[in-house]
């Protein structure tokens, strides 16, 4: 398998050249951390370098430690605002594997003993909670 | 939630300091690669930090850079190598979260379009099969 090239016009792309709206939590020089609108938990969290890549397969090494370093940030900040018991990290390579957005992306998302999670990609949450559980998490990162 | 004590006797610190076998594909000075011993799929793999940590939550953010790097690396491999249609990547923080073996690891998982995943810690694979399978790793990295 070669990878299909980097399609300039993802949602990712877009909502990084500031042509869509997103709920950010988190930004530096190289990364973003944002609420994913279709949570599968409450605090559902993605990370995402700035740099183009359409997945890990094709990232550049040189961004990795950037990304892997907020990942681990957002991880334990969500772990925190939502009081979780675990947090789950996931991270999918083309559709086979789940990818269903373009850019390199790591989910981020809170567990909580006997709670399954929802699907991935399933229901549109609400702007008014998405907004409310960025509160938290950026209350938590300090 | 404090995270519990690193536990220097789990099954992943046994394999580090060579108490018990281990079918590796990978190793260098700050992490190793291997099989895991109950896949999800055939190529399903284990990559470590050979720093102490449980998990995400309480590493050492200096390990972090040279883990995802190595990351990359088997996912990149395991394509290759089992030809597969997409590569999942996880990482579980604590039980509520799916986690088994507490010293810091992501699972890098070959993804083939229309096969599901077994069940996570579901069944031991025979070794005469992980170490045909890590043949191919060991190939695929060069």
């Amino acid at each position: 398998m070669t990878s299909p090239a980097y399609d300039t016009n993802n949602i990712f792309a877009k909502i990084l050249k500031g042509e869509i709206p997103s709920v950010r939590v988190y930004e530096d020089e190289h990364t973003i951390a944002l609420m994913d609108v279709m949570p599968q938990s409450p605090g559902h969290t993605l990370v995402l370098p700035k740099s183009p890549s359409r997945n890990l397969l094709d990232a550049d090494p040189a961004a990795l430690p950037h990304l892997i370093t907020t990942v681990q940030k957002i991880a334990v900040a969500v772990q925190e605002a939502f009081d979780a018991d675990g947090v789950y990290i996931a991270q999918f390579n083309e559709p086979a594997a789940g990818q269903t957005v373009f850019h390199l992306h790591f989910h981020v998302i809170p567990r909580h003993e006997g709670i399954a999670l929802k699907p991935h990609s399933g229901k549109m949450e609400d702007g008014a909670i998405l907004a409310e559980n960025a509160k938290k998490i950026i209350e938590a990162l300090g």
